[in-house]
């Protein structure tokens, strides 16, 4: 199954309606996308592009985006979305690797080692003078149509091969388990689209919902809470980071969310006391969701129900969790040979099912390491309780052991957070002659407040062992994340490391 | 994925919302649905069911119906749903050709060569004294959940194995192109279980919406229209003949359908005038469906808002077809070598993608028949507008040859539809020594008219060609149909060959 044939049933069906905006403003109804998805698929074609070919696409968030994306599958080409926000030299590698043939780029781009056509430029709108092609390149479902680099946190980053049949799986996991899609829905970008946020607008599409591109083509948190209510039933995906300055945003202005259906979160731990005060200001519109790049999107939900549920006796520790397989996989944990372990156990975090990538682009010994008995190796640690709640642990490189003993700075960064003083908060092991690694943690104060270590030292007394609480504070005015909003934890090892 | 184990999330999620209902009066919440299924499916084992072993289901609606058959799957068993209208001894058939090892059955029954355990007796409430199964057993993609026995007109019926990535497909082809549903919404279970109705449970289990069964068991429109309104946010999947009675019972009562959600119509030849009646009585509320069994219920779609338009120039061409192809599959319209025809050619239908089913049971020949070069051939004659909508056309063996023309039996139902004396009509060859064939229509007159021939054939001339007018008409009190509400055209062509 070829994705543009969503955007062209969708077309068919609704012609007129709202397809591409930017703000508010309208930039192409269904009609006017699938025609132009044509065109630069003819166009595609036309520069040599055969089917299976890779084309990459480099840039931030736009309207055009989709229209190159859709364009590349109706030449049958696979797609390779690079975040905008990576360095063009790291942009340069991955198109290197996947072996793309042309790069759409956000703006003008020479050192990609590859042609490139700029989406803002004069040769874009060359593209869009060809004449469309009548039908898509037929796509099986074992093709991949989206190559996704990982954003290799170890080692170089790898390519998943993500098929139409995983597209499918990680769409009926959507419509299942996450919400519902309606004609008059809106989703909004505010996450790179090259990333999950991306991945989502299958869904839309099928539903011929619209496609909004913010203004400033990221996360500004005023800017969602202005656009909502003008939008309507608007939905997006979002990190937990930028759901904490939403919140902020959305309190210290007097809004709730309005216009705003479903925020799906994921893509990094949400602490408990951030979605709590989440709920409070903004009601019951979040949805948790916890995949990765080899499982796109799909391998646990948290449902809207569930994320604001506080009278089940173990809400909190379900707050806490990322919730239970999603309808198309299968999830266990098990011991390093791949058994179940029993409910509670600590393992590695095991998922099987049409959502599962077909492998890492030629990368047979990384794939075989993944895929193993038909389970995805996720390389999360997690537990899961008797009912099938998946609770992710750090990964086992953030684990810090002190004295011997494990501790999850999880479990410190979530009683931390309980503190008024606190804003933000990230907790590393430092390297210690005497205890092998002790407790550092790095926060950011509340609005107006002061940190103070020795009140903080008294609050994690009383809120967890007394071994598991920092030895030092170091109070920061930001915490380093990636472009996905995820804490850099390697950063923060390498800058208590060098310290000394 | 085992169905059984979309029963366990939307237990855990939601253990206490009403489940499986007997009109307004509840059976089962999920925990309860759930549990009594893992204590079917304990003892299923318990009595020497393995996993791909069937379990036959010969039993009209009821709620037990689906607790034995998600009891099945906690034992990794193949369903083999049979309709209860059929008799004892083809039911037998069935169960003999599936090598069933155990039946459940709707009452008493000792002819079926298999050991039985009544839905309603002794036996069944003993099953239910296991202990349940802590957990259901693994079904692979691949492995068949459902075996579902074509109605079999022509020929024996055939096992089509739906296998557990069907299964899927035809849920996402529900959620995306049929309906979204809320975990509020109840599917009402007015046509057999044993068929598309029943293959509905699925998105509704998913979401942990109500399953009803009517207090009749099938379909009463009084009952439905009564109920509807105290149950609300129902859908339904029913046979063209059924909205035309519910449809009728409306007007005639004054009502509208209130809380009524979506009816899914399909299964057979939806007539123009019937629809826009049901549009105009019932309002937007339908969505039409083609599929078969070995696509189950996923070929093309029809869209409310397309069902109800007006407005399009060709709204009408649009309302006598079945719409566009279902998001998880490709349909094309092809010559006897499957080469693709160009738009508006008469050919046979052919489907591929994730919901064709992975073969006939224990068929090879057949299997090998119906699929080949990765498309289903449907056995279905239609066209292909530009826009991708799929028309139907009469079955090869339904067209009437006349004078070497052939002449389609719908379009001139659908002219006669138009008289209003007319309520319901089947148009079938009768053999003709001058002509080969002549054309009779067998009419059930309206509610307090009377058909009148020669008003009927100046009418068909208005309407269409000359030669294709009924030479001959019959008037019956009701056409026969089979359980589905299918019109059996090959009993009306039996009576007209035998009158001479
Ligand atoms: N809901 C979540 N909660 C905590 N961590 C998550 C969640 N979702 C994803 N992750 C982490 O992010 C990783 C996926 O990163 P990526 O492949 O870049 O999307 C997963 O393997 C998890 O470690």
């Amino acid at each position: 199954m070829n994705p543009a044939e969503w955007l062209i049933r969708s077309a068919v069906r609704t012609p007129d309606a709202p397809a591409l905006l930017q703000g508010e403003e309208l930039r192409a109804t269904y009609a006017e996308f699938a025609d132009r998805a044509a065109r630069i698929g003819a166009a595609l074609v036309a520069e040599g592009i055969a089917p299976g070919d890779r084309v990459a696409l480099f840039a931030k968030n736009c309207p055009e985006y989709l229209e190159a994306m859709y364009g590349a599958w109706f030449a049958g080409a696979v797609a390779v979305p690079i975040n905008g926000k990576l360095h063009p030299r790291e942009a340069a590698w991955i198109i290197e690797a996947s072996e793309a043939k042309l790069a759409f780029t956000g703006g003008p781009e020479n050192d990609l080692g590859v042609e490139t056509v700029d989406l803002k430029g004069p040769a874009y709108a060359d593209l869009l003078r060809q004449a469309p092609m009548p039908a898509p390149v037929e796509i099986a479902a074992n093709e991949t149509v989206w190559l996704f680099y990982t954003s290799g946190t170890t080692g170089r980053p790898k390519g998943v091969c993500i098929t139409s049949a995983n597209v499918q799986a990680m769409c009926l996991g959507y419509f299942s388990d996450v919400d519902s899609v309606e004609p008059q829905d809106a989703i909004l970008y505010a996450a790179p689209m090259s990333h999950g946020a991306g991945l989502y607008n299958f869904v839309h599409v099928m539903r011929g919902a619209r496609h909004v591109v913010p203004r400033s083509g990221g996360f500004e948190a005023d800017e969602i809470l202005d656009l909502a209510p003008k939008l309507q039933h608007v939905s997006m995906f979002a990190a937990p980071t930028m759901i904490r300055r939403l919140v902020d945003r959305a309190r210290a202005t007097g809004r709730t969310g309005e216009g705003i259906k479903t925020i799906v979160y994921g893509g990094g731990p949400m602490y408990v006391a951030d979605i709590i005060d989440a709920v409070d200001v903004m009601g019951p519109r979040f949805v948790q969701i916890y995949g990765q790049g080899e499982s796109p999107m799909t391998i646990t939900a948290l449902s809207r129900e569930l994320v604001a549920d506080r009278t089940h006796p173990r809400w909190r520790a379900r707050l806490a969790s990322v919730g239970l397989a999603h309808s198309p996989v299968s999830v266990r944990i098990a011991d390093p040979e791949g058994r179940a372990l029993p409910a509670g156990e600590t393992g590695e975090i095991l998922v099987s099912g049409a959502a599962v990538m077909a492998g890492y682009w030629q990368n047979p010994e990384a794939s075989a390491k993944a895929l193993r008995d038909g389970w995805l190796w996720t390389g999360d640690l997690g537990t899961m309780d008797a009912d099938g709640f998946v609770t992710l642990q750090d990964r086992s490189k953030d684990v810090i052991i002190s004295g011997g003993t494990n501790i999850y700075p999880r479990e410190v960064e979530e009683a931390l957070l309980l503190h008024p003083s606190v804003h933000e908060v990230a907790v590393v092991g430092k390297p210690d002659p005497e205890w092998g690694e002790s407790v550092v943690a790095f926060v950011t104060p509340a609005p107006g407040s002061e940190i103070d270590p020795a009140a903080l030292d008294q609050h994690c007394c009383e809120q967890i062992a007394r071994f598991k609480r920092p030895k030092a504070y170091r109070v920061v005015t930001q915490l380093p994340k990636n472009n996905y909003g995820k804490v850099l934890k390697t950063e923060l090892r390498k800058m208590v490391t060098e310290e000394d």
